[in-house]
């Protein structure tokens, strides 16, 4: 595998990259115990209409990856290697090739500012919600367009019968990774999860990798 | 409890109406056995920049219901009688003052056009979302900005261990209703769901009221 980019995260931050049909980004956990939130949109072509002469790569902010779609095309609200994600108007965006670590959530969205401020009191905390507003907004995306995003490593166990939700540790080992086969060209964000409570206390990072090998 | 305003939604149609914070939206299954898919915005103010003059209550579709919010915050993947909806923004949307059904769904995403081509080979089925599309157009909200509804009285129960989901019937009996508070300004969508498979086949009317007992 030939690896054509990589992205170091260092702990409570993001990025936004490009993926064309066919690479594979891989997002790794080198400690281990540290949860990647990832969130994927159309890449527009460069010709739409609207778009300044010269400007780079966009996404359409109308076609976004879609928890619920994706739950309900597979029928789970868990994904592993083989499942594909899909995006609101029902594309196949993604499909998990590899996955070391085999469990990641699909029910909570990214961590905000608000959700920092409303569930502890604290004003300005990072955030993943801000972190890939930050790097996915020179797309063309803002922060109103980000929606639940698929909580790499993060292990949210439902209760069938009361529906209550538990956090538990994230499934993450050291060297862990999840490799994502884009079918369509992207534009993805990751961030390296900025909430205490959801690893363990201790916030680690993350690294993001392209890989091509078409 | 004074009722404002009705809507009668036949089998496979939808509607939008403004609810000014304080009122209370309706939604009753007069047949029972029927899936109604309910979605929110945040009301702007008439003046928003950009209106032009006498233009109508518009919705913002960067303000939205989040089932993945909800979810977070309520530490439940089931709603029932006092849960509170959240928007993407943390914003109290709605909260629920009363549920004669017990379960509701915020797993899944509506019903679409794609969906009905994708799992069965069906062009142009109506479905939830493009009737949600259609009436919530006027007030500013395409289609790509329809996030993953609540699905009152569908039932999905996930196995925690395996993720994978049921779809069982819906939870109404005859006349079951659910009254949902609005805590804010907002345009609401609501649709009777389109999808045999959801509703064992039969598809059936419900009834939209708006209340206001302040």
């Amino acid at each position: 595998m030939t690896s054509l980019r990589s992205v170091h995260l260092d702990p409570q931050t993001g990025c936004a990259l490009v993926l064309d049909r066919g690479q594979t980004l891989r997002v790794r956990s080198p400690t281990g115990q540290q949860v990647a939130d990832v969130v994927a949109f159309a890449a527009r072509s460069a010709r739409s209409a609207g778009d300044a002469p010269g400007t780079g790569p966009r996404a359409d902010p109308d076609e976004w990856f879609s928890s619920g779609r994706t739950i309900d095309y597979g029928m789970s609200i868990y994904v592993t290697t083989g499942s594909v994600l899909y995006s609101n108007r029902s594309t196949p965006m993604l499909t998990i090739t590899a996955d070391t670590a085999g469990r990641h959530d699909l029910l909570v969205s990214p961590c905000s500012e608000e959700m920092f401020e409303r569930l502890y009191g604290v004003a300005g905390h990072p955030s993943c919600l801000s972190n890939l507003a930050e790097h996915l907004g020179p797309f063309g995306v803002p922060a109103g367009r980000i929606p639940t995003t698929l909580n790499l490593f993060m292990v949210v166990t439902p209760d069938p019968v009361t529906g209550r939700i538990t956090i538990e540790a994230p499934s993450s080992r050291p060297g862990d990774h999840v490799d994502l086969r884009a079918e369509v060209d992207l534009v993805v964000g990751v961030a390296a999860c900025s909430a205490e409570i959801t690893n363990r206390g201790t916030l680690e990072p993350i690294e993001v990798e392209v890989h091509d090998d078409r």
